[in-house]
């Protein structure tokens, strides 16, 4: 994957997909016992976040750093350079002379495409307003295929906002490489999935409430669920508690089921459940530590897929 | 002290103080032979601004920097993440995936007790609003100790405003473990210290004027006064020549005594003191980067109380 | 140069200034070859940018790390401890206690060598608002020299808005220390040259259109015109066009010429110009890179002029 850009989930078939859980599982491995790695020194990745997210900002930053690796780091609307006039396409031909590889985060779609397309040295999207969150993706996968030990034969619930819930999207996207997986999708009726996001899936139910699933479910795949979104607040009075998980309902849970969010939560997971063995959402946190250290190591060419060694 | 919180002053007792004060004072004479250590290779600082301090902020850094760490540093009120209503306990448990230990500031009184519970990486409070800022009371007690050679038997003069300086509470507080400390408090009526923080202190008297203590001073600790402060404009300007210090005032000072600030100042000590080889306010500041560095090791498990070997 | 500041260009002579050259070609070299350096191991740069510029922030802090160094980092106006009313001067003798050298940018012409005046520790000027900027200077002497292989014997074009274009101002002033240079000045009446930059210069003519110095040009030295310099909106859009370079009218340009531009650039260069290999106006920004390693080295005292080794 040497100079490869990380732009879209389309990008990975599933050889790809499963090389790249490898090298993770390696990594993290390697990570655990050593602490950190030597692998990316003397490389500089250019953190470029024209939205703040510091959440996916440390993880790039600290993966990079785990493995030996520099950062130079700007976030905030005014590049100062584009408040010139200057085009993104230029911003990223000048960066790209004082960096290693690129992690960009954009509020406009489509973004990471054209840094890429203007850029000589790998470029990495961190989201892209509407668009997608590669990485993201990859490290919700990397979470169920390691948690569970596989993907299909899996019943795998989503709960909350399916309508815009991109997370959601590109996880459907990336699990359709795979066969035999049932979905239980939870969402009230007018953040019910788009059918587009459908195509290629063999098995699902729609359901109304979280309650129904819990005893099928082998991942439970929360997500957050904004008042503004529902028809009148009437609505969202009789409908939230459809979507939220606490304790006391996990009784009815597999012993090993996961419990999954892509965070930050707000209210649709109680505190409560934080402790519960079976709550894999900050663990999830760090797998994305352990995946875009894959990334930058396969990008930057220092690992291949298939062929790990680390000094 | 590996994996333990600094919080609060309150947690240190006589020996632990001194066992800091040892490794700080290990760790400036590695520093100044060497440059730079590598015990902390490859550990990752996550610096939570949530108010900007530069000065605070970059000594934590820099002293995370030259014993060989990394950082991931995030500054503003707004971290993307609580704007979309996490927690500040979500944020930590978060942050924790991608970092060793945690350094925040924060401008309400508590969080940085907050952060710590929910963390099981050690957290380094770096102020806490009108709370605590304990690693400024451990560079104030490591810079007397170190400058007099001893901390019993000093007469110790506390200038401006003793009221709202939190830096006075906290050093009073630390120094409360020593005996035979004799306190010279000089504020203008309005701006008396608080009972409250005299409490077990044995020896003290209440003064109008710096000029008054000069004579017997062995630690001069000046600070601010806020114009706001004083009861009226005219109250004001009766008063604030009596706390201000200039270089020909200190003909009548000890020749070794030293004058401390805990920085930034603004008139309340003429810049003509600068050069006098008694004023150690800026050597105060160059202390808190090895206190900081003491307490990263020493909370990371890199270097033992009492024990100090680097390769 | 241990212990140097560089706050303007006045300050370099010729052998200085080739020396310079010499050292970066080296650093150049060594870079290409192996990726990084461990030169500045241990060493803090503070990146003080009192105002944001995220292309010469990240070029310093770049050139700091792929050496090997460290940084601590500060964007924005709002220094939190000179909001409280501190001086610049207070501010640098804090900082210089966490640093071994100090990157200042700030909006105030002579600020950087006020910073300089009160710091122990070398202070580089990454601009002084209206003042200097020098490293830029010294990088497109870089380039001039580098592809050229000479500077003496050229005929430089400078292009645009003359009045004004500091980086224009600045490498005339470089430039002064050689003979036999020809320039040709190319901008709107009211945009011309002030005639103190013209002292000293032997050689120049002032012309109105680009086109008619293209066939001569070794070196076209393009800059922004801002719509709002000239004399009515009428006078911009009948005269736009003089100062604009696409690719069709390179086919007059020698075939070893090379286009510059300080960046960033606004329509005054076609984007059709960037694949002529002519175009090395994002080859300038590398070159601030190298030519910002070896100040970094030269003023810690890990090169020296005309003695060039790494270990």
């Amino acid at each position: 994957m040497l100079n490869q850009d990380i732009i879209s989930i389309d990008q990975f078939d599933r050889e790809t997909l499963e090389g790249i859980f490898e090298v993770s599982l390696f990594l993290e491995k390697e990570i655990k016992g050593r602490g950190s790695l030597d692998l990316l020194k003397g490389k500089v990745m250019a953190s470029l976040f024209f939205e703040p997210s510091t959440r996916t900002r440390f993880s790039f930053e600290s993966a990079m750093e785990k493995l030996g690796g520099n950062l130079v780091s700007a976030t905030g609307v005014n590049f100062s350079s584009m408040a010139k006039g200057e085009t993104l396409e230029d911003t990223i031909k000048t960066i790209e002379r004082y960096a290693d590889v690129i992690v960009i985060r954009h509020p406009e779609m489509g973004s990471a495409r054209i840094a890429a397309d203007s850029s000589n040295i790998p470029v990495l999207n961190a989201g892209d307003g509407p668009g997608e969150h590669p990485t993201q993706a990859l490290l919700d996968f990397y979470t169920i295929k390691k948690e569970m030990g596989k993907v299909e034969g899996l019943n795998i619930a989503m709960i909350g906002d399916l309508k815009h819930g991109r997370t959601i999207h590109s996880l459907l996207k990336l699990l359709s490489h795979y066969e035999n997986i049932n979905y239980y999708l939870v969402s009230p009726e007018e953040l019910k999935i788009p059918s587009e996001y459908l195509k290629g899936i063999k098995s699902y139910k729609e359901i109304k409430t979280l309650v129904e699933v819990l005893p099928d479910a082998d991942v439970l795949y929360m997500t957050r669920i904004q008042k503004e979104r529902f028809a009148s607040l009437k609505e969202y009075e009789k409908l939230k508690d459809c979507f939220v998980l606490n304790k006391k309902m996990l009784e009815s849970a597999k012993k090993d089921m996961i419990i999954m969010h892509p965070l930050p939560r707000v209210s649709e997971i109680a505190v409560d459940v934080d402790e519960d063995p079976r709550a894999k959402y900050f663990g999830q946190v760090e797998n994305g530590l352990y995946v875009r250290m894959a990334l930058l190591a396969l990008v930057l060419g220092k690992l291949k897929l298939k062929e790990k060694v680390v000094i």
